[in-house]
Parts: C-alpha cells; sequence; structure tokens
C-alpha cells in the first residue's frame, strides 16, 4: 500500500504580479482537483502578505504526484507563473504520523 | 461570520529527543481534537529528518485558536517540550483561498 505524500508549497509572487498568479492559481485548481490521486490542494495567502501564497497538497501517492508534476495542467501553470514568481517554489515534503481523531488528525 | 485559522507550525527537537517529542504528541493529540474549534491538528515530520516535526492545524476561529494556546493541554504539552525542542516554533499563519472542489481546496 503507497503511503499519502503531504507537500506544503510556497510560492512568492513578484510584486505586482500577485494578482495574475492568484488568478492563474484560480483557473487551474478545479483541474487539478480532478486529477487521479488528487486528495487535498488547498490554496492560502500567508497572513499579512500579499504575494506569499502557500498550497498544502496531499496526493494518494508519490506517482500521482509525479504524474501531476509531468502533467498539461502543471505545464500551463508553470508557463503563467514563469515570469511571475520570484523564485522557485519552496517544497516541504511531510510524512503524517496519524495519531488521535481519524479526520482531524490528518489534512 | 469568523474566518477558519490555519496555522503551519515546525518544531525542531534536539538531537536525541525526536522520540519523547513525538511521544509528547502523540499522547496530546487526542485531547487537542475534543477542544472546542479544533477542525484539524495532523502531525508529520518533514521527510528526510528524524526530528523536524510540522502541525497542520485548522481552527474554526482565531478565538479557539487562543483558547487552545493558553489551554491546559497546551501547557502540558509545553512544559514536556520546554527542554526537548532546539528552539521556538515556527508558526505560519495562513488565510484560505476556497477555489474549485470544496473538499479538495480546503484542509
Amino acid at each position: 500500500m503507497t503511503d499519502p505524500v503531504v507537500l506544503v508549497a510556497t510560492m512568492v509572487a513578484k510584486p505586482g504580479q500577485e494578482e495574475l498568479v492568484e488568478k492563474t492559481f484560480a483557473a487551474a485548481l478545479p483541474k487539478v482537483h480532478a486529477e487521479p490521486g488528487c486528495l487535498r490542494y488547498a490554496l492560502h495567502r500567508r497572513t499579512g502578505t500579499t504575494g506569499e501564497f502557500v498550497m498544502i497538497e496531499k496526493w494518494a501517492s508519490r506517482e500521482a504526484l509525479d504524474a501531476h508534476m509531468k502533467g498539461a495542467v502543471m505545464r500551463e501553470m508553470g508557463a503563467a507563473l514563469a515570469q511571475a514568481l520570484a523564485g522557485a517554489p519552496d517544497l516541504v515534503f511531510l510524512d503524517a504520523i496519524p495519531v488521535g481523531d481519524a479526520d482531524a488528525g490528518a489534512v
């Protein structure tokens, strides 16, 4: 049984590109949610910032995440964001440690 | 209507304290999950590390989170972890941007 993969991705928009970045995500997320193995792909803005976006992701397996990374939706997002981000996304991969309530205790 | 608060808290165990930190969380989490307004309190270890723990939290309101921070469970956890963490937790507060599927699109 493959383990789900949890990922926290932080992306910083260049000044003046915040709206474009948010609109790019808004257009892409419904398509990402439809991708095989996408369990969670939740967009946030870091409190107190305008351009620091944090995606909390959960994929059914590493294979599902890899397929997402190579897929058409990501390519489209990547192209739109290529000039709009201040740098490469910061990716923090996490291994879930299930404790307590099964719902509250897992992303 | 108050907005839910999403928080990513990163805590690093001192070398040799990893097991104590994990056991402290394991004992506390069922009690945190029972606290009013606790929607998500999910423990993770950063992939490839032994002692970097990441809690992804979601509270129904800032008031619920504040009550948690001042509550007995947190006091108990704080006391047990006081000598076991390499420094203060790194707290990243997030504002959710709901997009796409209501379930996959939110923590």
